[in-house]
């Protein structure tokens, strides 16, 4: 247990109405000690460090500033919000962070009023933030709301969509663009290189420089027309940040850990009379912690750590996780065939591109958090003969879900979606769940759809849709670590559409797609020690399904049941779709399906969000139990008993 | 018939290989006869007309300028890439677009080599250029990719991620920016603005202007670098439109119509060695016809026509389209309860908006064409204590789905979905058939969905919407007039996750969900003359099931079959899961589900479609024939006979 650190004023300020009492020159000492408090507290729990200790000074001042909870405060992506938790009512809980039961590691509604709006994926704030500040304006009631969003996530569209939009608030938006160079990986593209000439193209901004330049900023409108139309006539339009042409008044940079700038350009810009403001703040992810400040990736997201080495526990050793053994994978591949190339959207060490980039850096692509763009960019590249793979998280894949069905599914192009983080994720909670992606992706004519009992199987479904150009294709995998089971040296080609028996019996049948294999095997021990014989399928493909292989087992066994890390409608509901279409349930059929609740499970260690979800061992047996206790009437004997 | 137009030189022109050894001053003439031509040809088929005539002169020049198909040209939306198809081998076809088996309304590469990419969703063209390009540049062969982006499809999202990855193309890559002021509806936001004050600017471009422009826009880095940093040590970031500082050469605005400015220019850019470039041209949608220029919507999308008057064919007059009772009853609504505000994301008439507008101007937002950021304003809203419904067309939804997931799901915020042109859509094709909102929305935890079986379902289901605050609510209808049933002076609010028996039988059950209900009524007086009493639900919710009546139901017939509008995984699927869970199939149960095929079907007279689907009274009655015949073996009886 690492010592908690001396905070005496913080201790005094349990939420922002103790905080606005204090003294403006009794806020460093605030921020210090908040700063101490989040590092201790990380350190305990592990999470995400690098990207709140960035914003320790800005928490503060918003706070001290704004009129919370009435001002509506939303930090976008949420997870550099545990300073924010910290000082508002959530400090002894915060040692629970991403812990089952404890507070989440994003913002959340049901937390606390300070939290107006819950975030996990990137890039909401604005669009959300527009929708307080246009109800407070359509009601007439007062209060602001402020976007903090990061550089990072102004990449992606819906941060433009809503900038674009932005007007229609008035001034009761304000967005704060954080500027520290980095989201999790290092930025790219045309934005990012545009925020370095503006961060390089002058000083920091003061108190006097910043009311000089919004007197500049904030004429009556005549003059500002005036002026416009002079610039116009001159045939050059100046005057403009980006933002600004997109409506906002900017103001910046500004320095994001000096609060003797940071408070009274606040207070001015929550005073301005006129329309949505956008302020520049600059930082620095990991700021006041050395052993994050030297890190590359300055403590994005680390283990428990010990506070004075700042060394993180090791991970226990054990089978290589899923996403190096698809690393691996696809390297082979792209070895062999120089049309592979590979796509992340701002995610290169999250989903292993990291180590493809090194091998082939002119064929792997970080287009910046814009999956909808990483979607359509690789069918572009397919129907120019490449073979893209889309490396993804499957809670992610939503954001691109038209792409998938317009650009993709519809022009049946060979674009394949590595998607990672399949089924329960647990500490990142349901917002990163990667649930919904069998129902929405087997529901689309073209797709072929696997999913990955272990990693050898991962090996051998890369290869297969590395070889597979006649559509779309799709391999779900989970996070974590694989089973250990052997790699193959030489993957093979699957057969589309094909399934396996792993295990032989006579009287049930599991019917496993992806990696609850496992529980369905330990599942089928139990069964044959009570003499329920069972045979184990691992059908590898939700799309298209074994017909033949499904039909077979169907009308083999007594009881069948269908085992996913999937929401209802997806393998369980195709099976049954199948079944029925073949008229299989006619004449009886004991079918189950066992898949996740309907239900957004909060987050836990993944092993007892399955087993929440029923989705083990002792869940399948239930299960299948029950199945055989039914009886034609419909009622469970046992319960009449 | 309308009589053809005269078109001597055209008639010389079947493809691009021939327009490219006319001299430059033929091609006024064959733009003439091409604008003609597409008159005639729209004035026969109805479809998209305003569109296509504004960019008549782009057309001619960018394939006269380019070497097409090699280098690839992608028309965003593809709904004014008429021209191009009179341009590029398909003029025999012409007449027959949008019809079964004509051509597509839109790009389609099964079409032609000349359509690299088909498009009918907005703004993806960009990305997808930028896969030719790179896949180009990566093989090292030549070839450009040419984007051609109206302004409206410029304010989505993914078109700003796709910009901001443009340097990855370098010079391979060309966006014509086709700036017309209006996509469907008069363009809305920051972008939009920014547009018109760089058209007013200055004046038009000329071959002058922008050998001197290039000059200044194409020194040697260096000079560059001194430059840009002379601005900076002042203070200033000018130098700059919004696309420059995104990293492309903005070259603009220029005359879209004037061939004499478009040709030398788009050759200057074609040779240009450095950098992506965005060319700003300026276009009349319309252009060249004066009843379209004469309309407010420039004959966006027309019936049938007179060449001479302009006079469009009315459509025969029948009962009101579910836009216009969807409008009625969201007005009624508003009229009843402030909260009711309304979004779309630019089609406020084809979604009815427009009249919601005219009531509540205050009320209404118009987002432009910005699904992502339309769904979580509407959250915002929703969290802030008002009841928003998002207008939106079912296959455009597919656009927002990770922000009805994250933002509004996850959260149960009750946003409102008004799902217009759910399932078959007639002429507009596969692209925009609403057929997979069932089962991307029913696998959400916490979501209500609805569908209408006949406009005065729809009054109900708004009403219930309105008054539904616990959660996510949507509704389906479909595209078309009602059927013509009386619409209810007082709406009912229906009880959630309840159905309703509309006809009572006895041996079989028609489970119904959305307008499918009247071909099942029609299926069910059929097979009721076969001696085959029949019963017919209207099961309204897709979620929550109405499980009591379904159980009912299905253990007191002997067949059962749903019917549905949409794809696989939707209702089928979830009454079969429930069925399943009840453990109704293990004694047997005779239960079908009847969906749409999993295939894109293309445009066809909606009736059609649904005849091809399977989807109408012979199609029912056979399902359910076939299911009476199927013995417990699995065979079908008259099969073997």
């Amino acid at each position: 247990m690492t010592e908690r650190p001396n905070t005496p004023l913080l201790d005094t300020v349990p939420t922002p109405h103790e905080l606005r009492r204090l003294r403006p020159e009794q806020l460093r000492q605030l921020a210090d000690e908040l700063r101490q408090e989040t590092i201790s507290a990380v350190s305990v729990t592990g999470g995400h460090l690098g990207a709140g200790l960035g914003v320790v000074e800005l928490t503060v001042a918003l706070h001290y500033v704004f009129n919370t909870p009435d001002d509506r405060l939303i930090w976008d992506v949420g997870h550099q919000a545990y300073p924010h938790k910290i000082l508002t009512g959530r400090r002894e809980r915060i040692r629970t962070l991403r812990q089952g039961g404890g507070l989440s590691g994003f913002t959340r509604r049901s937390e606390s009023e300070y939290d107006p709006f819950g975030a996990a994926h990137s890039s909401t704030s604005i669009s959300a933030a527009l929708g307080f500040a246009v109800a407070n304006k359509l009601a007439g009631t007062p209060g602001r709301a402020i976007a903090v969003i990061g550089d990072g996530a102004m990449s992606a569209g819906m941060a433009y969509e809503a900038m674009n939009n932005a007007q229609a608030a008035g001034n009761r938006l304000i967005v704060i663009l954080n500027d520290n160079d980095m989201s999790i990986a290092p930025p790219v593209g045309g934005l990012s290189a545009y925020l370095a000439r503006l961060v390089s193209s002058g000083p920091f901004l003061g108190l006097r420089g910043f009311a000089r330049r919004v007197a500049r900023r904030l004429p009556d409108p005549l003059h500002r027309a005036a002026r416009k139309a002079d610039e116009y006539s001159r045939g050059m339009v100046t005057g403009g940040t980006l933002f600004e042409e997109l409506g906002f008044y900017y103001v910046g940079p500004v320095d994001g850990h000096d609060l003797d700038a940071l408070i009274p350009i606040l207070e001015n810009v929550r005073d301005a009379a006129e329309g949505p403001m956008l302020i520049h703040v600059v930082t620095k992810k990991g700021k006041g912690y050395g052993p994050a400040e030297a890190a590359a990736d300055k403590y994005h997201g680390v283990q428990k750590f010990d506070v004075v080495s700042g060394e993180q526990a090791k991970a226990p050793a054990g089978p290589p996780s899923y996403t190096g053994v698809f690393a691996k994978a696809l390297i082979a591949e792209g070895t062999r065939d120089d049309r592979v190339v590979a796509i992340t959207a701002a995610m290169p060490s999250g989903t292993g591109l990291d180590k493809f980039q090194v091998q082939f850096p002119d064929r792997t692509f970080d287009v910046g958090i814009a999956e909808q763009h990483a979607v359509t960019f690789a069918a572009g590249l397919a129907a120019q003969g490449y073979r893209p793979f889309v490396a993804i998280y499957s809670t992610f894949l939503q954001r691109a879900y038209d792409q998938v069905v317009h650009d993709v599914s519809i022009q049946n192009l060979p674009v394949r979606f590595a998607m990672d983080r399949a089924g329960l994720v647990g500490a990142d909670g349901a917002t990163h769940a990667g649930s919904f992606d069998l129902a929405y992706l087997c529901t689309l004519p073209n797709m072929v759809v696997m999913a990955a009992a272990d990693e050898a199987e991962l090996v051998h479904m890369v290869h297969t849709m590395a070889l597979y150009d006649a559509g779309p294709s799709a391999v779900r995998y989970p996070r974590g670590n694989g089973t250990g089971v052997p790699l193959p040296e030489t993957p093979q080609r699957l057969e589309i559409g094909k399934g396996r028996i792993v295990r032989e019996g006579k009287k049930v049948v599991l019917l496993s797609l992806g990696t609850r294999l496992e529980e369905a095997l330990k599942a089928a021990e139990i069964l044959d020690a009570r003499g329920l014989s069972t045979s184990v399928a691992d059908l590898r493909f939700a799309k298209p399904l074994d017909t033949e292989l499904i039909r077979r087992l169907l009308t083999s066994h007594e009881v069948a049941v269908t085992v996913e890390e999937a929401a209802v409608g997806g393998l369980g509901a195709h099976v049954l779709t199948m079944a029925s279409d073949q008229g299989l349930t006619d004449a009886g059929l004991k079918l189950r399906t066992m898949r996740l609740p309907d239900t957004y499970q909060d987050q836990n260690k993944p092993e007892k969000q399955y087993e929440e979800a029923g989705l083990d061992a002792a869940g399948i047996v239930d299960t299948v139990l029950k199945a055989l206790r039914h009886n034609s009437t419909g009622v469970i004997e046992e319960a009449r008993a």
